[in-house]
């Protein structure tokens, strides 16, 4: 495995967009034992201005037969996940794809199959190094709320465009909410209810249940207007355990002690890309897996749940699920 | 400058004891464009510990002219930190020095002198990274409380032996709050008065006027028993900004909901210090300085504010601060 | 109607148990323009320990009929409450029954027939002046929140006899969230989701429908350990509104900032149950009614609601309700 | 003592401006055991408007001696309450009169003198029954945070008229802070320090030392522009109790989680203002002192600490208090 042992990880980044463009200033200098090798974008110029330096590639392919690349984040368009992580694998390097692992369950099942229990795909569920779930976690996993009975979720942006309609509700939005409560919980989905509410669509309940018993409620609401806001409760027998407002102050003015919401996840989820990128790199460093870093299966799993979700919105509404194998 | 360009900063650390040990792991693998290139300790073992394959040196002063050595970061015992914050200065490399800058302030006055405004001496005041800190002050400098008044400050530990006695609670705790204060309002102390309440010695109020009328009250109490907090509230014509409880979670058990402190600083500002070490290096390789990071200058003020207020508390209680030189 | 115009209401309190000492109390003692004029209990000394100087009845008729009760507070057991309000009907007494209005729906339809409009039945639902639920409902009346979308309840007991069984959940706990949620959304019921969680049946999940399409979640759990908690969200396009901790103040101890929860409902709605005896008072003296009180027809709608979300627990789990009429 | 047992007390209000509007509107139907019998004003027409049907007087002499007033409250301007409480006296008629007691050191104690221990003068001092300093009492009452030795307090104005000068800051709004931080702490104040912040005088800070050893720190800011704000918190050395945000629920609005100030005191202490007149009523019936109301002598040493710190104010700063007799 070409891993540096002692030098630098040579990170190579696909896509120069929103999503790309922010890891690639990660590891331009925020993560420890990496460096940014090279950036790939159809738009090259894009790419360019995220490089800070580093080598540009037009073609996402090409990046990852660069030599100079020992690990490679796809932050591409959903369509082309697939066939990028395969060839990664193909080559035997590291690479760190951002939700969704692909666009489809039978792409996600050849990527696992492909992957063979390497551990060289993971899954960018960077929710699972957010502080207020790990801390959840951890109360859970230390009995502090005795066994799990519940967990209400809730996962408000703060403006949606128009045709961000219901499934991509479900695969771009809920799909997070999918992967955090079974981390969290350590459980399988077994059945689901879904529906929108109102007349919009752009709000959407859920209801899991899981092979523990416990049941996962979720509110995705794409338009709450206020702000971007995730907010989860975990209710067990012997307590719950539920996140503060995310502000770390408050703003005495005009008339209210104020704790603000970021405008969208960035403002929330920072940290959690750092996190996750910085264990990302060390497990690749180490070569070895880190736990919380979500795998290739997790990966199918949340993919193969939400087509299912969308299936159950788009017509009965409720159903066991299939989520297992 | 032997600062590496596009290649990583070889970081020595001197003393492997808490402070220098929690350095040298975050230089290991946790600050992008840093690695760890020498530890000095003069318990060579202790060095050897935390060195993680860098090299090991039993004197400081060894390390500092190590070729492989770039920048030092100073966690050895106060009353080193004058030599070798002078050897490197002599050396030409940058050095952050934990608080204090130097045991005494004509020390202090030396090192502000053979930096002559090079800026590569840095104080450890990591609070300066804190993002409650960064937000009160975002939200002074934006106008969103307007003229500052009065900033009330709570600083405590849960425990504190018992030979922590009054001055250095002033010089090693308070010490945080005096550099803090001036760096939110962006003022100097002009006068002060001190006191101790109790019969123990343990917790000590201060109030110190500013250049630009606003007062700082502060309260540092080294056996709060509860656990270790840090306040601050920052009041202005137009509002009020203030700290939130920094726990991200609130635990629903035994009749409370419970918003847990950290046993120590550690729980509080593990984030400040990978922040500014963070920062330190990305100034390093930049050849620049950043303007959040503490000055020998802003060690040199605090170190001679700090000697001011045990000299009131130890004398007349209340007096003139003379600061400004 | 015997209404003491300028003198005080005398007030007659049926049961003497803890919910009808506590009215006695509130009667006798806190609320204005009131005077406790008589008690009933079958235990007879019971009734005279609550009775502080007014009269005692063994039997709830003789009291309703006793001249010197002019309103009568029902706090008898279920199954009493039909006879005994039908009986302050046929007298042109105003009562307020404790909730439920009556152990079954027929029993319910001949109260509101009985009362013929005329206002003279109340009955306890005295969430309704609660200060949170009040704010809430004041922010959306207000158009703070915008249209309503989803109303998100919590309801759990901190410890819960073995023989509190699914159905009770639903007639005796849920019940609270069944009236309050029509109140503040200003909306009715038009079908429904229940089921149990776990394995005792001790924790409950309702999902209602409403005719304005917004959507009320309920958890009910009737062993939620850590304490007596209440809480609502209430989400719609322009924003949200939700409860506070109910706590007043935070103790710093052992490690936690602590907002402590009451063990039951007494700590929680004391308050409530004050303002609306008073309100009821001020209501019965001025002869008009206060829109705010609950109505026999709420009454009712709430136990045929209850009545019907039983059925569903014990049988398909979801379906339409017929709550109208 | 023409106290009524059984039948209700009649108050008689003297003064029908805020103050005097607020408590007649209390006694007139939310006080239990209470009617309003009669109210008084110079503004014959004001006094109408609040009498809701009880008698009207002129004057404050004349309400006094009305037989129908079995108990006084005193609501007018400062300079009349020490001849109305004498008035009363004379009559042996229980008092409860706001604060100040008295306009001078001198009258205050010529009431003391005369009450002569019959505890028939109260002093409004409304705070002792507010929720959240009782719930700071209880803790401290309980061990809960050890032996107290701090105890910050802030009490913020919105605004103030231009006209409420240091002095008035002292004797009308820090007063409550006085008179609060003894009955909390259950000590006596031996010396203080004030000093006004600012070019404007609206903010004056003080810090007066008990014969307990702790020390009560206050900010009263009279412009604090975002809202009626009071605060305090209590340091001891087991722990500490703070009160939290009083408003009891969230608005998530325009980008952050809102949590209101009233606008004024009403906002904030209706409750107490309640509580206190009603623990007045039922100790007037009861005929015995209900140990929570202030007392007259807690009046006279409310007024004379606080002529002695404007004294300081406008004098040398800080210096020894003489309380004690």
């Amino acid at each position: 495995m070409p891993i540096s042992s002692g030098n630098t990880l040579g990170v190579g980044v696909i896509g120069a967009g929103v999503m790309g463009g922010y890891h690639a200033r990660l590891f331009a200098g925020r993560i420890g034992g990496a460096r940014l090798a090279a950036v790939s974008d159809p738009d090259r110029a894009r790419a360019e201005t995220v490089a800070a330096g580093a080598r540009v590639h037009s073609d996402g392919m090409a990046l990852i037969r660069d030599d100079a690349v020992a690990a490679v984040l796809v932050a591409a368009p959903d369509a082309a996940h697939h066939g990028l992580v395969m060839e990664a694998l193909r080559l035997g390097k590291p690479v760190l794809c951002e939700k969704p692992l692909a666009a489809t369950v039978a792409e996600c099942r050849e990527i696992v199959a492909a992957d063979a229990g390497r551990g060289l795909v993971c899954t960018g569920f960077m929710r699972r190094f957010d502080e207020t779930y790990r801390e959840m976690k951890a109360a859970l996993d230390a009995g502090r709320v005795g066994a799990p009975m519940v967990l209400h979720c809730v996962h408000r942006n703060q403006i949606a465009p128009g045709w961000f309609t219901g499934p991509m509700i479900v695969t771009n939005a809920m799909v997070h909410e999918i992967d955090i409560c079974r981390w969290l919980l350590g459980a399988e989905y077994t059945a689901a209810r879904i529906r929108a509410v109102g007349d919009r669509g752009d709000l959407i309940l859920a209801e899991l249940e899981t092979d523990i018993g416990a049941v996962v409620r979720i509110e995705v609401f794409m338009n709450a207007a206020y702000g971007y806001h995730v907010h989860a409760e975990l209710v067990g027998r012997a307590g719950a355990v539920a996140m503060a407002e995310p502000a770390p102050v408050r703003l005495r003015a005009a008339g209210a002690a104020q704790a603000a919401y970021p405008a969208d996840w960035i403002g929330r989820f920072a940290d959690s890309y750092r996190a996750q990128d910085q264990a990302w790199v060390a497990a690749c460093r180490a070569g070895r897996a880190d736990p919380d870093l979500a795998t290739a299966q997790d990966g199918l799993v949340a993919t193969r749940c939400c087509a299912q979700l969308v299936g159950l919105l788009e017509g009965a509404g409720s159903g066991a699920l299939a989520l297992g194998g």
